[in-house]
């Protein structure tokens, strides 16, 4: 079957499971999506694509903002990167605060929030306007200057950043901070607030499936090493306390964030996106890990 | 042996000590106190009053302030003050996170620093200036109008003060407090400021041992109850990490600060302050321990 | 008013207060009591005793002996007791293990599990039957031969002795044990299922009232400092995760165990036992902590 | 260049690193074994195979066993397994005892050892002796009927199992053992000290690679879909806690035992083994990793 049909056939046979989920409701601004949407997009390198569904209907990318952040902070620091943030999974969620206790204030990895925290607190101390930064680099990645992170969303989230104001905080004093806590996130809630839409994130993660280039631009992003360290840490990380079963639902690198996004790349292939706010229980959209995991197998093509 | 000898005599044993222990440092004003200073003063209701050494020289109350707000909070909130904050003690400093999390960011008890920010969130909600209001209320209960706190002092607290601000931000995203967090670090960081002498603590505390009233002004500050259940907590918690060895080898009620100095009080007959800045492993003053141990011993007064 | 007529009193109005708490059950031996006892003696010095209720029904004392037998490893040991096991509060039970982690095995104090079984260790490496010595200790302090373990209660102990299995192998992963751990288990079993009345518990515990010698036979069981030690940690850390709470309601350095049996002292005065059943959410008797209560306040007699 | 020339290149390449690491030493036997020992082997479907270096000489598989536990615990209860244990990333060590008291007694996956217990009460409640039936299916695996474990490693390793036997009852104190203690603890002390040499453990995971089929036999150990899933597990959990740098330079799903021995799979194509006793600081082989990093570089060879 080519991908055509395979992408026609999953947004058929993904309907009984929209109503399914629960929407992100933490901030208000996400729970007022509805939970019946659903968008797919494949990308491959020589710009072909596939599209179903509400695949541009722009949603707020939430954590997949994560990944993005943390390849331009690759880009400025290379391999001391890993001097401020870990680099292997993290077990689950309760065990943040003690870990990062018993651990120096080391982050884990930078797909936990404490990790990202860091992320950003790498790029408010390179740029001006870190999240400004960030928008300009995934406005280039995906080629659509429009790409911009959504005020009321943004706001919302600093309504609501108690926790990760308090994990930074604390990894401030432990001296894991070079930025002001305030401007850190500020910015962390702006990139959290990116909004765009399935084509466009299938697009800016391409350069994940091609060696660390833009297919269309010919930019280089990253050599292949760090590309391939990247797809490590998505398959270990990029799925909070699910990524053991999402690798052998899916077996893809993927990040995923709580507005119900996921982006996923096949190495040297193809990047795919999908999107449906209704989360499962570990806060992964539960028909987009459902669509993906019949995208690998209907295509007969994972990492395994 | 009376007081007078008691005093004079424990002034000249404590000399081979003063150069043991170690100065706080943790914020640099505290830093350049010379370890070699010891104070001690005991005040009895009818206001006869015995001091030694450096008795009237000010110093930094850091935690002591901690016995005071948690004093104006009750007077504000009566047996209510315990829905907010508990009353045992915590183990060691490393849990406070992990028990924080583990029982939804209620705080264990009002000694310890978490519990000590939510008695300022509530002096917060109730005064324009929670500090103004404790600064006063330190004013009458030793009846000096010059106590103040050192601007200096809590400049850098402010300025070192990350760890509380997780703490605060993290209890924050439980609800547990109602104030913005600016308000009550900064409050809180000017009432560990506050400086005083070995005299005016020594009186500041006598209402605790004398039944809820200041025998001079024949104010009531608390009634007989509520007085009680502030000694209990002294005694089970008001000593860092070494309640249970201070119990033993002092065997009275008493709140200690990293700034040197401890107060402590026998029910129904005096109360006493201590000052030395050197610190013992447990943060409490290691000449000061000592000191009261001797106090105690040379009496044949404790609780016991 | 007299002793006699405080417990008359007592024992007259905590009737209401019978079939409240809750019986332990954890095994099935312990929850076939009747929650309607309730005993209350009171004994001092010159050995004049007062006795209410079912002072004279023998129950199990089950964490009790955890006083008695750090009493005799304290005997044994001396102050070298403190390098086996701490002496500070642990705050709540859900810690022990993290706490144990994080301190090298060692318990915070004897009157834990984990520090109970290190103190049976102790038992166990100096005598043949560690049980057997704890009960003709127990004998001698009360002066009561028929003292002995229920035979069911240990074997109904020993088949829910698990976690207390999982934090002795725990500890001697740490090398904190220098027994075998079934033997440690075996006899911390039988110790905790002692069967013994009111009249004899309070009896038992008179050399702690009287700085370390039995009254009627003259035997000094420890000096006077490690007496006041013992009192000081019954203070601090003898009722489970209540101890400010009864510090502040009771005022007396206390023992409780679940199987509804309190040992309290006044130092210098009088021991007393009292006993019911129904276990308040912190496992105290909750009527034996209101007959308490109603002891010190009625009689004013307190470490207050 | 083809798999026998690499195989060459990585055995002449490695000698500098054989005198680094450090040989576990936990268990006296273990530290016995020179660290300059080196081997691999690769084995393909079609049963071509390439050794190097002291590929035929037998070591100490350790917690390669679990790999092989796991997968006959997989053919006993399906995917009920997963009632038992999970299949998530555990985070670093130190959480273990507060990740099984979190989550009520239930390990995160079956490699770690709190886990690996489970799965050891799986066999142990299903056959009559669970070692001498994982011997015989690593018999079978591999073609070799001399396979054994070795006497004096398993009694090295009941002798130093207290950290094993606490986490056994821990879990048991939650009703997650069948099986007494002490019968699962000697079964997983016994197949730990299984001794095979990397020839024969290539061959044993070569239905890893083969969708569940032993080539030379035919027999079916696992369906396509549970063998994904062992898969899946080896690459997020199977290198304790350096799973993400694993995946990164090495790209393969694997297993290691503190022996210094690495299993690793490229799925559809072949399975290797390697061997050399110096750790890195994870407890994974130094020299067995970089020989699997420059495996997969030179060949060009991935799941990426």
């Amino acid at each position: 079957m080519d991908y055509a049909h395979i992408l026609q056939r999953i947004h058929r046979d993904i309907q009984p499971l929209l109503g399914q989920g629960r929407v992100a409701d933490y901030i208000p601004e996400l729970g007022k999506v509805p939970c019946t949407h659903f968008g797919m997009a494949l990308v491959f390198a020589d710009g072909l694509s596939h599209c179903v569904g509400d695949a541009a209907v722009p949603f707020s990318i939430q954590s997949i903002s994560k990944l993005f952040a943390c390849t331009l902070a690759f880009q400025l620091l290379g391999e001391d990167l890993w001097q401020r943030v870990g680099r292997e999974p993290s077990g689950n969620a309760f065990n943040s605060l003690v870990q990062l206790e018993y651990e120096q204030g080391k982050p884990r990895n930078p797909f936990i929030n404490a990790g990202a925290l860091v992320v950003t607190d790498v790029l408010c101390s390179r740029f001006v306007q870190a999240e400004t930064a960030l928008v300009q680099f995934m406005r280039r990645l995906c080629g659509n200057p429009a790409i911009d992170y959504d005020a009321r969303v943004a706001q919302s989230e600093r309504e609501h950043a108690d926790r990760n104001r308090a994990m930074a905080y604390f990894m401030k004093s432990f001296g894991r901070l070079e930025m002001p806590v305030d401007k850190v996130i500020d910015a962390y809630c702006r990139q959290c607030a990116i909004a765009m839409n399935c084509e466009d994130l299938a697009r800016a993660a391409l350069f994940l499936a091609h060696g660390g280039v833009v297919p269309w631009s010919g930019e280089r992003v990253l050599d292949a090493s760090p590309t391939k360290r990247l797809s490590a840490l998505m398959l270990t990380c990029g799925t909070y306390d699910a990524a053991g079963d999402f690798v052998y639902r899916v077996g893809l690198p993927a990040k995923s964030g709580v507005g119900g996004g996921i982006v996923a790349v096949l190495p040297g292939r193809w990047s795919v996106c999908v999107w449906s706010p209704g989360l499962d229980h570990s806060g992964n959209s539960l028909a987009g890990v459902q669509a993906l995991e019949w995208l690998t197998t209907l295509s007969a093509h994972s990492i395994f």
